[in-house]
Formats: structure tokens, C-alpha cells, sequence
């Protein structure tokens, strides 16, 4: 019954590897909690490295500085 | 008051849907706890199947399997 | 498959009425989207007053001055 | 170590706004908590008109009111 | 920089178990994403069994049936 | 009629520092995105220190670290 949204940078994000964090934060739960898989749903959020800052700065300014 | 976020798959979900369930959501606040719905707000989220999972598996993979 | 989650202040919020809202807001995503109850999830966040805040005024001292 | 999201309708927001937000949320952070911004993050979604509702109304269908 | 919040009913849910959770959880960004751990946030929400809804049931209630 | 979802840790938070940012991210929407003040909430989540990691540690934890 757990519920789990995961907000990440939409930044080479394939679906096996979305596939795979799903499935291992489900089994996270089943493994610490022991909660029942059937009724874990987790989403996934891909956010716009403009949407995303930290520092105060936002990600797609941080990403051209790192590319200098 | 109350702000309200749906959650669903983006799967068929037309405009007179989304304005029914936004109507129909603020209403029961209304009934039930007496909110103003003049500052009531509903947001709803529409999630790719590939960023949705349940039962430890994505979504878009259990449409695949059904439809088999 | 749906989740929901609700936020109120916390108000006079009986169980009963929670169990209502809880039970009205499944009975719309399945009357209008067809959503399978049994994995529809809905969660209500019961928040402090002082931690609400509309009108860039918190909810404590918009109750306060009503009263008057 | 704070968590900003911020939802907002999909109108006319630019980069260089969405930046200001994201500076002016984490400085906010900074003089009246304390905050160590280095590990402060913002995320803004910006939500489609049809998928916004306030007062039981769809915002797509309150804007073409206000147009008139 | 991935944010990931866990919502999860307030049931026998000890330091220990949701400092495995917050470990398990970020190795995993690491290990399938390969985020930075240092910015890494995992929030962990426990709600009140009557503020948690499925098959439009409140938990509370759930857990009385099971407990028959 | 933006919502704003904050998130920090619940140590030395007092009710005078979040009317400051209530009041504070209000205005930054006004000011930035010219938002109607009116109609716009933010909510404050104040989350126990054993719930909040960063870096794969809970908080607690660190503080106890930086307390020594």
C-alpha cells in the first residue's frame, strides 16, 4: 500500500532504467517493511532541468558551466 | 481552501473528464467538510505509463500483457 | 491506480468525514474513468493551521481575526 | 537540505522567471531559516490549464471567460 | 539531486527501518541512475491509518476486519 | 493560484519564521509571475528528522555527528 514518487532530472532516463528503479524500490519495501508489492505503486516525475535548481541556480545553467 | 492532486496514467482521459473529475472532487469538500470552493484547487497529474508502476512493474508492460 | 491525496487544514475533521471523502473521491475515478477501486489510493494530510498559509497570510491569524 | 515545489499553470512562464523563483525561494530560505543553500532544491511544474481547477472550474474554461 | 518522497501508514515503522529505507533507496539513484548521494533527499511521510484510503476503505477499518 | 509545497526539517521553526515565508513566497509570485495573491496557497511540511535523509543518512544521525 506504500506510495512512492521519485523526482529526478529528465536527463538520459530510458525506460529499463525506470523499469528498474520501480522494481527495486518495490522490493525495497517488501524486503524492510514488509509491505505487499500488489497494492506499491511508485511514479516517477521527469523534470525540466530548467524546473530544477538547487543552490539557487538552476540545473541547465549548472550543466553549460560543467560543459566549459 | 483545500488543494487537492490527482494522479493517473495518461491514458484516455479527455478535457470533459478532467472537468468532470475537478468538479465532482470540489463538491465532496464542499458536502463533507464545508470548504469554500471558491479557494479550492484541484491539480491532476497525467503519468506515462513508462513512469508508472505497480506490483513492482511499469505500467505500459502490463498494458502489453493484457492486450496479449 | 489512481492516488490521490487530499489537504486540508486541521479543522474538526471527524473520521467519519474522512472515511467519506475517502470513499466519495474512489467512487469518482471510478464513475468517471473507469479506475479499478481496489488500487486506488487516496491519502488526506491533516495541516496545522499555522503551516497553511493563502493571501501570504497564515490560516491561524485569518481565524483569529474572523473571530472578532 | 529544504524541498520547494512550486505549481503553477503553464502561462507565459519563461526560463529567465522560472530562475528568478528559483533564486528568490532558496534566498528566502537562507535569511529567514538559516538554510544552507547548497543542498536547498526548488522544482516548479508547470500544469496544464486543463488540468487546473479552482472553484469546481476547469482554469482552460475560465480563461476563455475572461477572454470575452 | 533526486528528491524521493515515501508515503507509508504509521505502523511499526522504527528508526532503524526507515534508516535502511533512506540508504536502500538512495543506493539505488546511485546504483541505476548514477546520481550524486550527497544531494540525494528521501523524505519519509507516515500517515494515520484513518487518513489512509483503498478500495475506497479507510485502513483503520482494513485492519479492524483483519484483525476479526 | 499557485500552490507551494515546502518541505523542512521540524527543528527551531517557529510560528513568526513561517508567516516570514509564507508571506515571502507569496509575494515572490506576485512579484515574478504576477500571480493573484488572493488565490495563492503554500503549505508547510515540517518532517521529524528520523524521516528525512540525505546523502543515505537520516538526519538524526548527522546531527549527532555535527554535535560532537
Amino acid at each position: 500500500m506504500p506510495y512512492v514518487n521519485i523526482k529526478i532530472t529528465n536527463e538520459d532516463v530510458t525506460p529499463e532504467k525506470k523499469a528498474q528503479l520501480i522494481s527495486g524500490v518495490t522490493q525495497l519495501l517488501v524486503d524492510i517493511l514488509n509491505k505487499n508489492p500488489a497494492t506499491t505503486v511508485v511514479t516517477i516525475d521527469e523534470v525540466d532541468t530548467d524546473n530544477w535548481g538547487i543552490g539557487g541556480e538552476v540545473v541547465t545553467e549548472i550543466r553549460k558551466k560543467n560543459a566549459k
